[in-house]
């Protein structure tokens, strides 16, 4: 279980942030996020390596832009 | 049906204008609500006029702060 953290850009909330820590849970593999407003970051578990594209996929589906 | 427009600090999104909207949207006589994320108002139509308290109420329950 690996700790990742990548950028996430054009959260300016608390409703952000609840969606982006939504949209990555659901992500099979993905555990335990918590994300940082004021640095635009999202840090969560990963039972095996996640492909960047599925990352980018579900943030941008919510609106927001994966930076990585 | 009056129209009606009121003060909402500290929206700063799209999420927090759909959880405003969504708010006084269930006050009971308020429909067509439409927010304004650049001016912070939300105007509606009253069936018969809302008590303060009530917007108030709603708009403070959810995290904002009703201006009037």
């Amino acid at each position: 279980m690996a700790k990742r953290t990548i950028t996430v850009k054009g959260m300016s909330c608390g409703h952000c942030v609840a969606a982006v820590s939504e949209a990555l849970s659901k992500i099979p593999g993905v555990s335990d996020v918590t994300v940082d407003l004021t640095f635009g970051t999202a840090t969560f578990s990963e039972a095996a390596p996640v492909d960047a594209k599925v990352l980018k996929d579900a943030i941008e589906k919510i609106g927001f832009e994966f930076v990585g």
